[in-house]
């Protein structure tokens, strides 16, 4: 089991600070909303779903910020949701979830602050727990796709870290590992933040998980050599055709994945599809500083004044995916359809 | 212009230290045989082609060595050979090299000491120069194969700083820009030593070519986005029958470009094929130590205990190779035959 990633106590978000790992180990609370936001723009939490979780408690913290200075209540809140909207703009999951708390921060107009803060508390809870559930669910579904030994590549953090709890693509690895199967993961260390060796690695090592770290260059050679069984990412959205956004890298996996003839699944929530928008090509891509490329682990690894491209995520396109496994199931293939099934069901 | 990667200056082999590149310039002087063959090892000089002029000036230190140690001549300089062709596995340039030397010191057998150390630093000076105008003959036979503006993808080192003069891939940009071409380089950065940022992206800047480095699991996004004409990347060694070991991460580049309709050309001298392997299969690939990935960058970036894979090099197969670029010119295809042609030709 992984390491709890966010926990709620003494009326603040209580996170890993994850840019620390794998060398310390270290928590920090967010007690207003500007150290939420910078904990979301920093990476300090990241993973579609844990942004989303964190980003509920920021307006509850918002909350208690107006409460506690005066300010009026309904601006300082929709003036931090607006703040907490504009950390990342990938992950579908942070705006999904400060709309969902906006809608209970409107339905509780005319309340006394006290009162809409503990509403809207109680649905940070509720998104927390939903968000643990559904990590489960995911798990279950996906581990049915393993054969009683497998071997998986894995890129990125898709795991507890990135979640409130067992993670999305790791979560496949949890639940087959609880179901008694035999797993072994190689994770690729994903530059240029290392998401996979630092946090990947750290977590399925914790859980005592038989995990490998490559480069990521490495991922072809892999997949020739090491008998993979499948491939399984996370993502931070996902359009209403089945086209996958996830980490940079991911799209170019999916490729060697196929040429492999290994299956590529992606896993992920519902509040990850975005059926607002018809394409892949529609999502907006993060571009983060070029320092993350060229400065990126203590030391100068590129010339000064030297170009550099660093888009943060990339788009697999639907026809390379293979299944896309959801807390509602696994679906492969006519995505368009089964995400319009699915929906209609919640 | 590269900059001069290997000297031979006051009875020393003068190299740029490139594990420290970009952050420090420094040259070191190799005057005994272990701190040459401690370069090689260390990456301090890389680069098939550079290795090979590096491990023959070796055997002139080693001659020197026997000289003013009064050592036999013959076992220590055979000894020395040894000890370097013990120093890198994959790069059969080293061997190339190494073999032509041990020829010299047979051939000069019975003569004086003095004389025999003139005679094999002589042929050490003609490797020198051999490379030198092979890279220039390299250089101008890759630039017909580009128009005249042209957006290249590259991976690793294979230029000025990988051999004696232009490179192998990097002297197809070098020979274009000089012919007038306009010309721009995505270089890989290469995990884990980072060559493509620290060294290509290094020596491209210097020589005034437009430059900008990528993490390695962008390639996929850029070869989709930015219009790439080509990828070119240098070899370490070239089966008899085209497939062709190179960098680690080469291989999974092979495929992307294949994806993409982008040819994938391979720049190397005639000395890094190696008519005695018929396939790619046979080529040792060298494992580097796990710390070049868990403890690359000054930081530890993945967590004590966990495991490692870090293979040095890769074998591309030779159906996703569109060309060889080689001083005899450019090969497609039907590689046994052609190299057979070339070979009969030398």
């Amino acid at each position: 089991m992984p390491v709890p990633t966010i926990l709620w106590e003494n009326n603040a978000l209580r996170l890993i600070d994850q840019t620390l790992l794998p060398e310390e180990y270290i928590q920090i609370d967010c007690k207003d909303t500007p150290t939420v936001a910078e904990a979301i723009k920093s990476l300090r939490v990241r993973g579609a779903p844990a942004i989303g979780v964190s980003a509920a408690y920021g307006v509850v913290i918002a909350a208690q910020e107006a409460i506690a200075s005066g300010k009026d209540f309904d601006t300082h809140v929709k003036d931090s949701i607006q703040t907490l909207s504009q950390t990342r703009p990938t992950a579908v999951n942070l705006f999904w979830a400060l709309e969902i708390m906006e809608e209970v921060l409107n339905s509780t107009a005319g309340q006394l602050p006290e009162k809409r803060r503990e509403v809207l508390l109680t649905k940070a809870h509720e998104i927390f727990e939903e968000d643990k559930r559904v990590c489960r669910k995911i798990g279950k579904n996906g581990a049915t796709l393993l054969d009683q030994k497998a071997t998986i590549l894995t890129h990125c953090n898709a795991g507890g870290l990135a979640t409130a709890d067992y993670g999305t693509a790791l979560a496949v690895v949890y639940a087959a590992v609880e179901a008694g199967k035999n797993v072994a993961v190689y994770a690729d260390e994903t530059r240029p933040l290392l998401q996979g060796s630092r946090l990947t690695a750290w977590e399925l090592h914790q859980s005592g998980v038989d995990v490998t770290v490559i480069c990521d260059n490495m991922a072809a050679t892999v997949l020739r050599q090491k008998n993979i069984d499948c491939i399984v990412v996370g993502s931070d959205r996902i359009a209403a055709n089945g086209d996958v956004a996830n980490k940079i890298g991911t799209y170019g996996l999916a490729i060697l994945a196929r040429e492999h003839n290994v299956p590529f699944y992606v896993a992920a929530p519902l509040s990850t599809i975005d059926m607002n928008l018809s394409s892949g090509d529609a999502i907006p891509i993060e571009e983060r500083n070029p320092d993350e490329v060229s400065h990126g682990m203590g030391r100068q690894t590129a010339p000064e004044g030297v170009k550099i491209y660093n888009p943060a995520f990339d788009v697999t396109p639907k026809h390379l995916v293979s299944a896309i496994i959801t807390e509602q199931g696994v679906a492969k293939g006519n995505y368009e359809q089964t995400f319009k099934d699915w929906f209609a069901k919640t």
